[in-house]
């Protein structure tokens, strides 16, 4: 099916940002893309225009009850010069998993790819190649119905927005300091934190403000029900190496569908390697600390990829894992992952999309 | 202290819309109230401008992580013609609260009244006078700066706008068809739930939506750790006349410490009526039901005041409470607080603000 997507070039083009100096959604391209939603229309008038700002009533829903929906996704330019996408189709499917749990009406997955195309050849010049470096991309609903009545808005705007980002790690990877956090809870069964919608970031920004008070670099989420089992690490996935085992927690419903997670765990069991999905109590990774066998934990995501975690701190006892140094296995998975992202490995399951 | 805000008066003033049409939320008036926050500046530019959409760039951070708070409160005209605010003091302590929980600044209360009292002011033909009508006031803080990193924003704006609304009960107050979700969670002790945060209403809505499909008005949620303890009604705190006594769920962390609650608990104390803020169980309910002992349950807001609940449907067996007709306290509870609103009550505690 051929889609028609108006385009409206930017009359200048904005100056590029040294690829050292990139950081992380902190530069915007030249263009993004819209598309608006009307009750009764459906999806319409997809749309390439100029970056720009958002003119919008303030009796938006998005400001009042945070009806959203969004997306990271990233490209790469290879070495070859071709740009490619990261799964882009697990990706869509997720956002409309998370449509469906705020009410927001389903997407065309085709549409938008074929739309995520069109975009980035338009601002192909602003994909990095150097190495740890790509093309953030953000797709984002907002509810845009002015109207203060608490009730699913009528009124949507997909936008999309491009950022080329830096390498995660300027100094190569390294493990950060977690604090396991006793108190405040990201989210619960029942409710939207299986879904990728700005409240559940809302609702950790005061507990990785307190922990980045005390050193910490993030916190790891413990259920709300038992507190006690492993939800998250900031607004990672999270892995654990048990001996020879690695675990994970299960998608109890509560914690979100990481695509890097499911990465992982493909390419973890492609190498021969037991992952359980499962739930996992903190009390069960301090016994295993005791005992010797916590080898290696990890968080993932599209952002870091791989995040190595060096200590956790539980109750005032700091639990250093792995020396405190970044495990092989950790290792073995960044690598294999960002090597399929910058085409330097083979890519065994298919993950990467031409963009052409 | 005096406060200096800058006025920009509207160049043309819109048509007012018919007193018995206006409806809830979907009216605005002149005028907007607008303040700035930049990180090391604090709050600057206090100023009413004329009603007017906002500019923002697509990254801001409202439109990805949902750093939002905001609150909701009613302007009356009495009979002789005063224009004034029902418990304004309660409502932006309370956003102070929301802020704290949400890592927003602290706003200056005084401050915002006297932009409140400017703002109403400079729109008072549209405080509307006739029976059930009021002004509401929607002040609102979302943060802006454009940056993708998950952390709390260095930039934001408070905005007040104003909307004339029409009486919530157009044919008088009666009782309305509740659902008791048995699936869906609200929020959960250790999350946002206390606070007036968008997320909040956005993970409400998909359980609502469903429970208008089954014919019913609103859902009754039960905690996210039992799956058994009454938290709130929709969008309102929630009471029960079990006999002689009145209970309502105890502010346990999860639910909204709502303003009207705390001026029905208070009516009821004064009147001699027992209180008590407890937990309290759907099971408890069913029993009393069964008893014969749970004459009365009614929902209570800003918006609604008191909404009376004829019927509770929970695990396919309909409940009707007191015959499916508005209770003798209910009602007695709603002629009290709309008629201290109207100025037709004294007013015991206090709670109404003269707008000069």
């Amino acid at each position: 099916m051929a889609y028609t997507i108006a385009r409206e070039p930017a009359a200048s083009k904005k100056p590029k940002p040294p690829q050292q100096e990139l950081g992380f959604g902190t530069h915007f391209t030249d263009h993004m893309f819209m598309m608006d939603y009307d009750a009764g229309i459906g999806w319409h008038d997809p749309r390439i225009v100029p970056y720009q700002p958002l003119v919008m009533d303030p009796a938006a829903k998005v400001f009042h009850y945070g009806q959203t929906v969004f997306e990271g996704m990233k490209a790469f330019r290879a070495k070859d010069g071709r740009i490619r996408l990261f799964r882009p189709d697990a990706h869509l499917s997720r956002m409309n998993r998370s449509n469906v749990r705020l009410s927001v009406p389903l997407l065309d997955e085709e549409l938008v790819l074929e739309a995520l195309r069109q975009l980035i050849l338009a601002d192909r010049d602003w994909v990095p190649g150097t190495e740890g470096t790509s093309l953030y991309i953000r797709p984002f609903i907002i509810a845009t119905e002015p109207l203060l009545g608490v009730a699913p808005s009528r009124q949507y705007r997909l936008i999309v927005i491009l950022s080329p980002v830096g390498a995660y790690y300027a100094e190569g990877i390294r493990p950060v300091r977690i604090h396991v956090e006793p108190d405040y809870v990201r989210a619960v069964a029942g409710g939207v934190g299986a879904a990728k919608t700005s409240g559940n970031y809302a609702a950790g920004l005061k507990a990785q403000e307190e922990a980045s008070k005390l050193g910490y670099a993030q916190v790891m989420w413990l259920d709300g029900v038992h507190r006690k089992y492993i939800e998250e690490v900031g607004s990672m996935n999270v892995f654990f190496r048990l001996g020879e085992t690695v675990v994970t927690p299960a998608l109890s419903g509560s914690i979100l569908a990481g695509v890097t997670r499911d990465s992982v765990i493909r390419l973890l069991r492609h190498w021969g390697i037991a992952v359980e999905e499962r739930s996992l109590s903190i009390d069960e990774l301090v016994e295993a600390h005791r005992a010797g066998t916590l080898l290696e934990a990890f968080g993932t995501g599209t952002a870091a990829v791989v995040s190595p975690i060096g200590e956790l701190q539980w109750q005032g006892e700091p639990q250093v894992i792995g020396g405190g140094v970044t495990g092989a296995l950790a290792k073995r998975l960044y690598d294999a992952v960002t090597g399929i992202q910058r085409g330097s490995e083979s890519d065994p399951f298919g993950w990467m999309v031409d963009l052409i």
